[in-house]
Protein backbone atom coordinates (compact mmCIF):
# COMPACT_ATOMS: atom_id res chain seq x y z
CA UNK A 1 0.00 0.00 0.00
CA UNK A 2 1.12 3.19 -1.10
CA UNK A 3 1.66 6.35 2.00
CA UNK A 4 -0.77 9.20 1.99
CA UNK A 5 1.66 12.10 1.12
CA UNK A 6 0.33 15.84 2.60
CA UNK A 7 1.84 18.64 2.79
CA UNK A 8 1.19 21.54 5.00
CA UNK A 9 3.33 24.77 6.01
CA UNK A 10 4.16 25.52 9.49
CA UNK A 11 2.12 28.80 10.89
CA UNK A 12 3.48 31.59 12.64
CA UNK A 13 1.21 30.57 15.57
CA UNK A 14 2.57 27.05 15.73
CA UNK A 15 6.29 28.69 16.30
CA UNK A 16 7.49 28.41 20.11
CA UNK A 17 10.06 31.18 21.94
CA UNK A 18 12.61 28.37 21.07
CA UNK A 19 12.25 29.07 17.46
CA UNK A 20 10.94 25.54 16.81
CA UNK A 21 7.26 24.15 15.55
CA UNK A 22 5.75 23.31 18.80
CA UNK A 23 5.54 19.54 19.70
CA UNK A 24 1.76 20.18 19.92
CA UNK A 25 1.59 21.33 17.01
CA UNK A 26 2.94 17.87 15.25
CA UNK A 27 -0.04 16.36 17.17
CA UNK A 28 -2.74 18.40 14.93
CA UNK A 29 -1.50 17.53 11.28
CA UNK A 30 -0.78 14.11 12.22
CA UNK A 31 -4.97 14.77 12.60
CA UNK A 32 -5.36 16.26 9.42
CA UNK A 33 -3.09 13.82 7.87
CA UNK A 34 -5.56 10.94 9.02
CA UNK A 35 -8.74 13.14 7.71
CA UNK A 36 -6.98 13.77 4.45
CA UNK A 37 -6.23 10.15 3.64
CA UNK A 38 -9.31 8.68 4.43
CA UNK A 39 -10.93 11.33 1.80
CA UNK A 40 -8.32 10.20 -0.66
CA UNK A 41 -10.02 6.64 -0.17
CA UNK A 42 -13.49 8.16 -0.76
CA UNK A 43 -14.34 8.24 3.18
CA UNK A 44 -15.55 11.54 4.45
CA UNK A 45 -14.49 12.00 8.42
CA UNK A 46 -17.11 14.93 8.78
CA UNK A 47 -19.69 12.40 7.21
CA UNK A 48 -18.97 9.33 9.11
CA UNK A 49 -19.34 11.47 12.26
CA UNK A 50 -22.02 13.39 11.10
CA UNK A 51 -23.73 8.89 10.56
CA UNK A 52 -22.78 8.42 13.78
CA UNK A 53 -19.35 7.20 14.52
CA UNK A 54 -16.66 9.16 15.99
CA UNK A 55 -12.84 7.74 15.71
CA UNK A 56 -11.37 9.34 19.12
CA UNK A 57 -7.84 8.57 19.34
CA UNK A 58 -6.81 6.62 22.18
CA UNK A 59 -2.92 6.69 21.98
CA UNK A 60 -0.41 8.56 20.03
CA UNK A 61 3.35 8.57 20.06
CA UNK A 62 5.45 10.97 18.84
CA UNK A 63 9.33 10.82 17.95
CA UNK A 64 10.99 14.72 17.45
CA UNK A 65 14.59 14.10 15.44
CA UNK A 66 15.38 17.19 13.99
CA UNK A 67 13.50 20.60 14.68
CA UNK A 68 10.87 21.77 12.15
CA UNK A 69 10.34 26.18 11.96
CA UNK A 70 7.67 28.38 10.99
CA UNK A 71 7.60 28.72 7.42
CA UNK A 72 8.74 25.59 6.79
CA UNK A 73 7.22 23.06 4.04
CA UNK A 74 6.47 19.92 5.49
CA UNK A 75 6.00 16.75 3.96
CA UNK A 76 3.47 13.80 5.88
CA UNK A 77 3.71 10.62 4.78
CA UNK A 78 0.63 8.66 6.17
CA UNK A 79 0.36 4.71 6.30
CA UNK A 80 -2.70 2.65 8.52
CA UNK A 81 -3.51 -0.41 9.36
CA UNK A 82 -6.25 -2.31 11.42
CA UNK A 83 -5.22 -3.15 14.76
CA UNK A 84 -8.65 -4.61 16.02
CA UNK A 85 -12.02 -4.69 14.67
CA UNK A 86 -12.58 -1.15 15.61
CA UNK A 87 -8.94 0.20 15.63
CA UNK A 88 -6.87 1.36 12.89
CA UNK A 89 -3.18 2.76 13.31
CA UNK A 90 -1.93 5.34 11.71
CA UNK A 91 1.75 5.90 11.27
CA UNK A 92 3.44 9.00 9.99
CA UNK A 93 6.53 10.01 8.84
CA UNK A 94 7.16 14.01 9.11
CA UNK A 95 10.10 15.11 6.41
CA UNK A 96 11.44 17.84 5.24
CA UNK A 97 12.97 18.45 2.26
CA UNK A 98 13.03 14.59 1.65
CA UNK A 99 14.93 14.61 5.39
CA UNK A 100 13.19 12.37 8.28
CA UNK A 101 12.30 14.78 11.16
CA UNK A 102 9.47 12.74 13.42
CA UNK A 103 7.50 10.44 13.20
CA UNK A 104 3.97 9.52 14.96
CA UNK A 105 1.85 6.95 14.92
CA UNK A 106 -1.87 7.22 16.31
CA UNK A 107 -4.39 4.79 17.25
CA UNK A 108 -8.06 5.78 16.74
CA UNK A 109 -11.40 3.65 17.93
CA UNK A 110 -14.90 3.37 15.93
CA UNK A 111 -17.30 4.26 18.55
CA UNK A 112 -20.67 5.58 18.43
CA UNK A 113 -22.25 8.60 20.36
CA UNK A 114 -22.71 6.43 23.52
CA UNK A 115 -18.90 5.40 22.80
CA UNK A 116 -19.37 1.99 22.38
CA UNK A 117 -17.01 0.33 20.20
CA UNK A 118 -18.36 0.01 16.21
CA UNK A 119 -16.64 -1.91 13.54
CA UNK A 120 -14.40 -0.23 11.16
CA UNK A 121 -16.74 1.39 8.47
CA UNK A 122 -16.16 -0.91 5.57
CA UNK A 123 -14.37 1.07 3.35
CA UNK A 124 -11.41 1.77 5.68
CA UNK A 125 -11.42 -1.70 6.71
CA UNK A 126 -11.40 -3.45 3.50
CA UNK A 127 -8.48 -1.14 2.08
CA UNK A 128 -6.57 -1.50 4.87
CA UNK A 129 -6.60 -4.90 5.67
CA UNK A 130 -3.80 -5.47 2.46
CA UNK B 1 -19.82 47.02 39.46
CA UNK B 2 -16.58 45.77 40.28
CA UNK B 3 -14.27 44.10 37.64
CA UNK B 4 -13.86 40.03 38.18
CA UNK B 5 -10.07 38.91 38.38
CA UNK B 6 -8.68 36.20 36.86
CA UNK B 7 -5.26 35.60 37.15
CA UNK B 8 -3.49 33.53 34.03
CA UNK B 9 -0.08 32.21 33.59
CA UNK B 10 1.35 32.55 29.99
CA UNK B 11 1.80 28.55 28.56
CA UNK B 12 4.83 27.93 26.87
CA UNK B 13 2.60 26.85 23.86
CA UNK B 14 1.45 30.29 23.51
CA UNK B 15 5.22 32.09 23.21
CA UNK B 16 6.20 32.18 19.63
CA UNK B 17 8.97 32.70 18.06
CA UNK B 18 9.13 36.66 18.23
CA UNK B 19 9.41 35.59 22.19
CA UNK B 20 5.83 37.30 23.10
CA UNK B 21 2.84 35.56 24.09
CA UNK B 22 1.15 35.17 20.46
CA UNK B 23 -2.02 37.39 19.90
CA UNK B 24 -4.00 34.58 19.51
CA UNK B 25 -3.84 33.01 23.21
CA UNK B 26 -5.59 36.81 24.11
CA UNK B 27 -8.78 35.67 22.70
CA UNK B 28 -8.63 32.35 24.67
CA UNK B 29 -8.00 33.91 27.67
CA UNK B 30 -10.56 36.22 27.70
CA UNK B 31 -13.00 33.58 26.98
CA UNK B 32 -11.54 31.95 30.25
CA UNK B 33 -12.56 35.35 31.95
CA UNK B 34 -15.96 35.54 30.96
CA UNK B 35 -16.47 31.59 32.03
CA UNK B 36 -14.94 32.70 35.57
CA UNK B 37 -17.07 35.75 35.74
CA UNK B 38 -20.14 33.86 34.93
CA UNK B 39 -19.36 31.23 37.15
CA UNK B 40 -18.89 33.58 40.15
CA UNK B 41 -22.21 35.36 39.45
CA UNK B 42 -23.70 32.05 39.79
CA UNK B 43 -24.28 30.70 35.97
CA UNK B 44 -22.32 27.93 35.24
CA UNK B 45 -21.67 28.06 31.17
CA UNK B 46 -21.33 24.11 31.26
CA UNK B 47 -24.79 23.91 32.42
CA UNK B 48 -25.97 26.99 30.43
CA UNK B 49 -25.15 24.93 27.23
CA UNK B 50 -26.64 22.03 28.27
CA UNK B 51 -29.83 23.66 29.11
CA UNK B 52 -29.89 24.50 25.32
CA UNK B 53 -28.50 28.13 25.93
CA UNK B 54 -25.27 28.86 23.86
CA UNK B 55 -23.06 32.17 23.96
CA UNK B 56 -21.00 32.46 20.70
CA UNK B 57 -18.92 35.46 20.10
CA UNK B 58 -20.09 37.82 17.24
CA UNK B 59 -17.33 40.49 17.41
CA UNK B 60 -14.11 40.45 19.41
CA UNK B 61 -12.02 43.57 19.53
CA UNK B 62 -7.84 43.63 20.76
CA UNK B 63 -5.44 46.12 21.21
CA UNK B 64 -1.83 45.27 22.25
CA UNK B 65 0.34 47.45 24.06
CA UNK B 66 2.79 45.98 25.66
CA UNK B 67 3.96 42.33 24.85
CA UNK B 68 3.35 39.55 27.37
CA UNK B 69 5.77 36.96 27.65
CA UNK B 70 5.71 32.75 28.71
CA UNK B 71 5.22 32.34 32.24
CA UNK B 72 3.88 35.80 32.90
CA UNK B 73 1.23 35.80 35.45
CA UNK B 74 -1.16 37.98 34.05
CA UNK B 75 -4.50 39.75 35.47
CA UNK B 76 -7.81 39.75 33.75
CA UNK B 77 -10.47 42.42 34.65
CA UNK B 78 -13.71 42.19 33.17
CA UNK B 79 -16.71 44.46 33.43
CA UNK B 80 -20.04 43.47 31.86
CA UNK B 81 -23.03 44.96 30.09
CA UNK B 82 -25.93 44.21 28.18
CA UNK B 83 -26.05 45.38 24.57
CA UNK B 84 -29.17 44.09 23.36
CA UNK B 85 -32.01 41.74 24.96
CA UNK B 86 -29.57 38.51 23.78
CA UNK B 87 -26.45 40.09 23.59
CA UNK B 88 -23.15 40.94 26.54
CA UNK B 89 -20.48 43.06 25.87
CA UNK B 90 -17.75 42.00 27.90
CA UNK B 91 -14.60 44.69 28.60
CA UNK B 92 -11.50 42.82 29.81
CA UNK B 93 -8.16 44.86 30.60
CA UNK B 94 -4.91 42.76 30.98
CA UNK B 95 -2.07 43.99 33.24
CA UNK B 96 1.05 42.80 34.26
CA UNK B 97 2.19 43.40 37.75
CA UNK B 98 -0.47 46.34 37.66
CA UNK B 99 0.59 48.11 34.01
CA UNK B 100 -2.16 48.04 31.29
CA UNK B 101 -0.99 45.45 28.34
CA UNK B 102 -3.66 45.23 26.41
CA UNK B 103 -7.44 45.52 26.11
CA UNK B 104 -10.21 43.01 24.53
CA UNK B 105 -14.32 43.73 24.05
CA UNK B 106 -16.21 41.06 23.21
CA UNK B 107 -19.46 40.76 22.55
CA UNK B 108 -21.64 37.09 22.77
CA UNK B 109 -25.40 36.65 21.72
CA UNK B 110 -27.49 33.87 23.68
CA UNK B 111 -28.72 32.02 21.24
CA UNK B 112 -30.45 28.51 20.82
CA UNK B 113 -29.59 25.13 19.30
CA UNK B 114 -31.30 26.36 16.29
CA UNK B 115 -29.12 29.39 16.54
CA UNK B 116 -31.86 32.16 17.05
CA UNK B 117 -31.16 34.42 19.78
CA UNK B 118 -33.21 33.91 23.39
CA UNK B 119 -33.39 36.49 26.01
CA UNK B 120 -30.39 36.52 28.36
CA UNK B 121 -29.91 34.16 31.43
CA UNK B 122 -31.97 36.24 34.08
CA UNK B 123 -29.04 36.50 36.40
CA UNK B 124 -26.69 37.25 33.99
CA UNK B 125 -29.27 40.13 32.60
CA UNK B 126 -30.35 41.71 35.78
CA UNK B 127 -26.87 41.24 37.32
CA UNK B 128 -25.22 43.44 34.33
CA UNK B 129 -28.36 45.58 34.05
CA UNK B 130 -27.50 47.89 36.91
CA UNK C 1 -5.80 46.50 -6.39
CA UNK C 2 -6.81 42.84 -5.91
CA UNK C 3 -8.01 40.92 -3.19
CA UNK C 4 -5.42 38.15 -2.37
CA UNK C 5 -6.94 34.77 -2.20
CA UNK C 6 -5.92 32.07 0.20
CA UNK C 7 -8.33 28.50 1.06
CA UNK C 8 -8.15 27.26 4.32
CA UNK C 9 -9.70 23.96 5.66
CA UNK C 10 -10.96 24.08 8.94
CA UNK C 11 -9.39 21.54 11.67
CA UNK C 12 -11.03 19.15 13.33
CA UNK C 13 -9.16 20.46 16.31
CA UNK C 14 -10.62 24.00 15.31
CA UNK C 15 -13.57 22.60 16.02
CA UNK C 16 -15.66 23.01 19.38
CA UNK C 17 -18.44 21.37 21.44
CA UNK C 18 -21.12 24.03 19.95
CA UNK C 19 -20.12 22.29 16.60
CA UNK C 20 -18.40 25.55 15.28
CA UNK C 21 -14.75 26.50 14.21
CA UNK C 22 -13.51 28.37 17.64
CA UNK C 23 -13.53 31.32 17.34
CA UNK C 24 -9.90 31.94 17.74
CA UNK C 25 -9.06 29.90 15.37
CA UNK C 26 -10.10 32.91 13.00
CA UNK C 27 -7.42 35.00 14.22
CA UNK C 28 -4.79 32.34 13.12
CA UNK C 29 -6.20 32.29 9.85
CA UNK C 30 -6.17 35.71 9.12
CA UNK C 31 -2.16 35.63 10.00
CA UNK C 32 -1.76 32.88 7.18
CA UNK C 33 -3.77 34.73 4.89
CA UNK C 34 -1.07 37.81 5.86
CA UNK C 35 1.93 35.82 5.08
CA UNK C 36 0.65 33.91 2.18
CA UNK C 37 -0.61 37.63 0.67
CA UNK C 38 3.21 38.96 1.47
CA UNK C 39 4.81 35.98 0.00
CA UNK C 40 2.78 36.46 -3.04
CA UNK C 41 4.04 40.27 -3.46
CA UNK C 42 7.77 38.67 -2.75
CA UNK C 43 8.39 39.18 0.53
CA UNK C 44 9.03 36.24 3.05
CA UNK C 45 8.12 36.67 6.26
CA UNK C 46 10.50 34.56 7.70
CA UNK C 47 12.72 36.24 5.56
CA UNK C 48 11.90 39.60 7.01
CA UNK C 49 12.03 38.44 10.93
CA UNK C 50 15.67 36.83 10.14
CA UNK C 51 16.87 40.42 8.79
CA UNK C 52 15.43 41.70 11.91
CA UNK C 53 12.23 43.42 11.26
CA UNK C 54 9.25 42.14 13.05
CA UNK C 55 5.43 42.48 12.59
CA UNK C 56 3.61 42.19 15.54
CA UNK C 57 -0.23 42.61 15.77
CA UNK C 58 -1.02 45.99 17.07
CA UNK C 59 -4.91 45.35 16.99
CA UNK C 60 -7.72 43.24 15.97
CA UNK C 61 -10.75 43.04 15.50
CA UNK C 62 -13.11 40.24 14.44
CA UNK C 63 -16.92 39.90 13.49
CA UNK C 64 -18.99 36.40 12.91
CA UNK C 65 -22.07 36.69 11.12
CA UNK C 66 -22.33 33.12 10.17
CA UNK C 67 -20.93 29.76 11.46
CA UNK C 68 -17.84 27.95 9.84
CA UNK C 69 -17.37 24.19 10.61
CA UNK C 70 -15.04 21.34 10.62
CA UNK C 71 -14.05 20.37 7.14
CA UNK C 72 -15.36 23.67 5.57
CA UNK C 73 -13.02 25.19 3.06
CA UNK C 74 -13.10 28.68 3.57
CA UNK C 75 -11.88 31.16 1.39
CA UNK C 76 -9.82 34.15 2.66
CA UNK C 77 -10.10 37.77 0.70
CA UNK C 78 -7.43 40.07 1.59
CA UNK C 79 -6.26 43.55 0.88
CA UNK C 80 -4.12 45.87 2.75
CA UNK C 81 -3.14 49.39 3.02
CA UNK C 82 -0.64 51.30 5.09
CA UNK C 83 -1.90 53.43 8.35
CA UNK C 84 1.31 55.06 9.42
CA UNK C 85 4.34 54.96 8.09
CA UNK C 86 4.91 51.55 10.43
CA UNK C 87 1.87 50.02 10.09
CA UNK C 88 -0.08 47.91 7.49
CA UNK C 89 -3.94 46.98 8.18
CA UNK C 90 -5.32 43.90 7.03
CA UNK C 91 -8.71 43.65 5.87
CA UNK C 92 -10.11 40.09 5.28
CA UNK C 93 -13.62 38.95 3.92
CA UNK C 94 -14.19 34.92 4.93
CA UNK C 95 -16.40 33.34 2.51
CA UNK C 96 -17.88 29.97 2.51
CA UNK C 97 -19.36 29.49 -1.30
CA UNK C 98 -19.24 32.65 -1.99
CA UNK C 99 -21.32 33.85 0.95
CA UNK C 100 -19.81 35.85 3.27
CA UNK C 101 -19.37 34.30 6.98
CA UNK C 102 -17.04 36.70 9.27
CA UNK C 103 -14.48 39.88 8.93
CA UNK C 104 -11.33 40.50 10.01
CA UNK C 105 -9.50 43.66 10.35
CA UNK C 106 -5.63 43.21 11.83
CA UNK C 107 -3.11 46.08 11.94
CA UNK C 108 0.61 45.09 12.09
CA UNK C 109 3.20 47.57 12.98
CA UNK C 110 6.84 46.96 11.26
CA UNK C 111 9.46 46.99 14.63
CA UNK C 112 13.08 46.51 14.99
CA UNK C 113 14.03 43.63 17.92
CA UNK C 114 14.22 45.95 20.34
CA UNK C 115 10.63 46.93 20.00
CA UNK C 116 11.61 50.29 18.26
CA UNK C 117 9.30 51.17 15.06
CA UNK C 118 10.66 51.27 11.56
CA UNK C 119 10.12 51.88 8.44
CA UNK C 120 7.64 49.65 6.45
CA UNK C 121 9.72 47.27 4.17
CA UNK C 122 10.08 48.75 0.52
CA UNK C 123 7.99 45.93 -1.32
CA UNK C 124 5.19 46.03 0.80
CA UNK C 125 5.36 50.11 1.58
CA UNK C 126 5.33 50.93 -2.35
CA UNK C 127 3.07 48.43 -2.98
CA UNK C 128 0.11 49.00 -0.70
CA UNK C 129 0.46 52.65 -1.17
CA UNK C 130 -1.77 52.43 -4.12
CA UNK D 1 8.84 11.09 45.78
CA UNK D 2 6.16 12.23 45.66
CA UNK D 3 3.84 12.87 42.61
CA UNK D 4 3.87 16.40 41.85
CA UNK D 5 0.06 17.83 41.54
CA UNK D 6 -1.50 20.52 39.33
CA UNK D 7 -5.14 21.34 38.46
CA UNK D 8 -6.07 22.40 35.34
CA UNK D 9 -9.38 23.56 34.25
CA UNK D 10 -10.42 22.48 30.26
CA UNK D 11 -10.77 25.82 28.49
CA UNK D 12 -13.37 25.83 25.89
CA UNK D 13 -11.22 26.11 22.92
CA UNK D 14 -10.09 22.54 24.05
CA UNK D 15 -13.68 21.33 23.29
CA UNK D 16 -14.07 19.62 19.96
CA UNK D 17 -17.33 18.63 18.35
CA UNK D 18 -17.28 15.26 19.73
CA UNK D 19 -18.13 17.02 23.04
CA UNK D 20 -14.20 16.07 24.29
CA UNK D 21 -11.05 17.91 24.81
CA UNK D 22 -9.28 17.44 22.10
CA UNK D 23 -6.45 15.54 22.31
CA UNK D 24 -3.86 17.48 21.72
CA UNK D 25 -4.25 20.06 24.77
CA UNK D 26 -3.69 17.07 26.72
CA UNK D 27 0.23 17.54 25.22
CA UNK D 28 -0.04 21.24 26.58
CA UNK D 29 -1.71 20.29 29.68
CA UNK D 30 1.65 18.34 29.99
CA UNK D 31 3.63 20.90 29.23
CA UNK D 32 2.49 23.05 32.29
CA UNK D 33 2.34 20.26 34.48
CA UNK D 34 6.52 19.77 33.68
CA UNK D 35 6.81 23.26 34.34
CA UNK D 36 4.96 24.05 37.54
CA UNK D 37 6.87 20.57 39.07
CA UNK D 38 10.47 22.33 38.26
CA UNK D 39 8.91 25.50 39.97
CA UNK D 40 8.05 23.43 43.32
CA UNK D 41 11.63 22.14 42.51
CA UNK D 42 13.15 25.37 42.64
CA UNK D 43 14.01 25.56 38.94
CA UNK D 44 12.09 28.14 36.92
CA UNK D 45 11.89 26.68 33.19
CA UNK D 46 12.18 30.49 32.30
CA UNK D 47 15.95 31.25 33.81
CA UNK D 48 16.44 28.44 32.56
CA UNK D 49 15.89 28.73 28.82
CA UNK D 50 17.40 32.64 29.64
CA UNK D 51 20.42 30.64 30.94
CA UNK D 52 21.07 29.44 27.76
CA UNK D 53 19.69 25.71 28.47
CA UNK D 54 16.95 24.87 26.55
CA UNK D 55 14.37 21.46 27.54
CA UNK D 56 12.96 20.39 23.90
CA UNK D 57 10.84 17.28 23.79
CA UNK D 58 12.60 14.38 22.13
CA UNK D 59 9.69 11.75 22.51
CA UNK D 60 5.94 11.87 23.82
CA UNK D 61 3.34 9.14 24.44
CA UNK D 62 -0.03 9.14 25.83
CA UNK D 63 -3.08 7.14 26.50
CA UNK D 64 -6.65 7.97 26.37
CA UNK D 65 -8.70 6.00 28.75
CA UNK D 66 -11.86 8.19 29.38
CA UNK D 67 -12.91 11.51 27.39
CA UNK D 68 -12.71 14.77 29.72
CA UNK D 69 -15.01 17.70 28.96
CA UNK D 70 -14.71 21.49 29.08
CA UNK D 71 -14.84 23.14 32.52
CA UNK D 72 -13.56 19.58 33.90
CA UNK D 73 -11.03 20.39 36.50
CA UNK D 74 -8.16 17.61 35.78
CA UNK D 75 -5.78 16.51 38.56
CA UNK D 76 -2.31 16.09 36.80
CA UNK D 77 -0.34 14.03 39.11
CA UNK D 78 3.73 13.74 37.36
CA UNK D 79 6.93 12.23 38.59
CA UNK D 80 10.00 12.28 36.95
CA UNK D 81 13.40 10.53 36.68
CA UNK D 82 16.37 10.74 34.82
CA UNK D 83 16.60 8.37 31.35
CA UNK D 84 20.37 9.68 30.50
CA UNK D 85 22.79 12.57 31.59
CA UNK D 86 20.85 14.76 29.88
CA UNK D 87 17.78 13.34 29.69
CA UNK D 88 14.55 13.54 32.15
CA UNK D 89 11.56 11.34 31.01
CA UNK D 90 8.30 12.76 32.96
CA UNK D 91 4.89 10.49 33.75
CA UNK D 92 1.88 12.19 34.39
CA UNK D 93 -1.50 10.75 35.32
CA UNK D 94 -4.66 12.47 34.60
CA UNK D 95 -7.03 12.12 36.62
CA UNK D 96 -11.04 13.07 37.36
CA UNK D 97 -12.01 13.27 40.64
CA UNK D 98 -9.91 10.23 41.32
CA UNK D 99 -10.83 8.37 38.25
CA UNK D 100 -7.40 7.83 35.69
CA UNK D 101 -8.79 8.94 32.54
CA UNK D 102 -5.29 9.39 30.55
CA UNK D 103 -1.75 8.97 30.88
CA UNK D 104 1.43 11.07 29.53
CA UNK D 105 4.89 10.17 29.18
CA UNK D 106 7.33 12.90 28.07
CA UNK D 107 10.82 13.10 27.36
CA UNK D 108 13.20 16.09 27.46
CA UNK D 109 16.10 16.82 26.52
CA UNK D 110 18.24 19.56 27.62
CA UNK D 111 20.32 21.00 25.13
CA UNK D 112 22.13 24.32 24.70
CA UNK D 113 21.52 26.86 22.11
CA UNK D 114 23.38 25.16 19.25
CA UNK D 115 21.32 22.30 19.79
CA UNK D 116 24.25 20.15 21.54
CA UNK D 117 23.16 17.84 24.83
CA UNK D 118 24.03 19.58 28.27
CA UNK D 119 23.97 18.13 31.46
CA UNK D 120 20.73 18.32 33.29
CA UNK D 121 20.39 21.18 35.83
CA UNK D 122 22.19 20.26 38.86
CA UNK D 123 18.85 20.72 40.69
CA UNK D 124 16.86 18.62 38.51
CA UNK D 125 19.39 16.03 38.11
CA UNK D 126 19.94 15.03 41.74
CA UNK D 127 16.58 16.00 42.67
CA UNK D 128 15.39 12.83 40.75
CA UNK D 129 18.55 10.70 40.99
CA UNK D 130 16.43 9.29 43.92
Amino acid sequence: MQAHRLIIRVRYSESDQMGYAHHAAYVIWLESARIEMMRSLGESYRELEASGVLMPVVECQLRYRRPLRFDDEVELRTTASPTGPSRLTFTTDLLLQDTPCAQGVVTVAAVNRAGKPVRLPARLGSTFAG
